[in-house]
């Protein structure tokens, strides 16, 4: 890589960390948490969102982030989730959001007092990490079918969270996976993460999930 | 993105792409066939490259490309592959293998007539797919549970491959999952993609992707 390239992408991380700090404080001062969820893609975020959203009615928004399509914008619609898809496929297939996008989308919603926003990120370990999207809170969804060690193997998104939720317990049963050596992969990468384990299946663990939320909210 | 930037990328790519193909050449008249696998973090690359050696003793090389450990490189060692370790982590974190590090590694790799060579690339469903590492054949290793959507909503990993691995077929009686539904995705991005279902687990489907591996051998 070029040192051009270098310096125009700092610029642009700088100009990104600017407008995410804004977006931070706007929300705030509505009352609106806005919490970032990353993960790999098929971790399950749509479907942990889904389950959420009926914990409080007519009280959760949704901005979308796909490179291609609109179906997870259209499976929250469905339980009745206000949702706002960001194609990324329409400005070059980018493997991130960014907080101007997270602005754009935010003209396109109605907030009120104690509401909360997630940002669904882009499926993606990686790069997502590497941009802030002005939310109060960041974590990352991991299921049990990746395997314990990918904390290790990926660990910017774990670094950047407040919280990990380890999803899809369900499987567990027929998984040769040591969960405890998982959980304790991801506090080695970052001490502080409050880890929540939960099915979204079979709602095992949704409720500290949703305590979680409430001791959050704003 | 400033018009820097996107001029900068282009020069990177089409040096990229001329390494590759020098790479590609190289390898061919060696007569080692070289494959690219990508995928999602945790599809299950690492597993079906340690049960694929078995079938193919001591002409299974693979250059593991990882952004931080040497975890995958040391499951292969200790299956007797030989395995080269690319760490990004070391030069910013690159969420993606290029031929110049592939050509880096293959200074480091003894391969003979026949041998198979595998690339592993970095689980990410997004980038890998924008940079060619001088592969004969792309495949992308898509798990069960990760959802049917995925080829819809990541489409240029599929449509750059010319095979499709399905893994994890032992998980799928524990999932809400509509396999045909998963291959007619494929199939809508990639109409000429060869599809293998198969568990590393069971070893269900393992002979489909050795007949394969046979027929495509130089």
């Amino acid at each position: 890589m070029g040192k051009k390239e270098i310096k125009v992408l700092k610029e642009i991380l700088n100009v990104n960390n600017k407008i995410a700090d804004e977006l931070r404080k706007e929300l705030k001062n509505k009352k609106v948490l806005c919490l970032n969820l990353m993960s790999s893609p098929g971790s399950g975020k749509t479907s942990l969102l889904e389950r959420t959203s009926s914990y409080f009615p007519k009280a959760v928004s949704v901005i979308e982030g796909d490179i291609h399509t609109t179906l997870d914008a259209e499976r929250l619609q469905a339980v009745g989730i206000t949702s706002f898809q960001i194609n990324t496929g329409a400005f070059g297939g980018d493997c991130h959001l960014e907080a101007d996008w997270i602005k754009s989308a935010l003209e396109e919603i109605v907030l009120k007092k104690n509401d909360l926003l997630f940002v669904e990120n882009i499926g993606n370990l990686v790069c997502p990490a590497e941009f802030d999207v002005g939310a109060h809170l960041n974590g990352v969804v991991l299921s049990v079918t990746e395997g314990e060690d990918k904390p290790l193997k990926y660990p910017l998104a774990f670094q950047k969270s407040q919280f990990c939720i380890i999803s899809k317990l369900d499987l567990l049963p027929y998984l040769d996976i040591d969960l405890q050596r998982m959980i304790n992969n991801v506090l080695q990468i970052n001490p502080e993460m409050e880890i929540i384990k939960l099915s979204s299946k079979t709602r095992e663990g949704m409720q500290d999930w949703i305590d979680f939320l409430n001791s959050k909210r704003l």
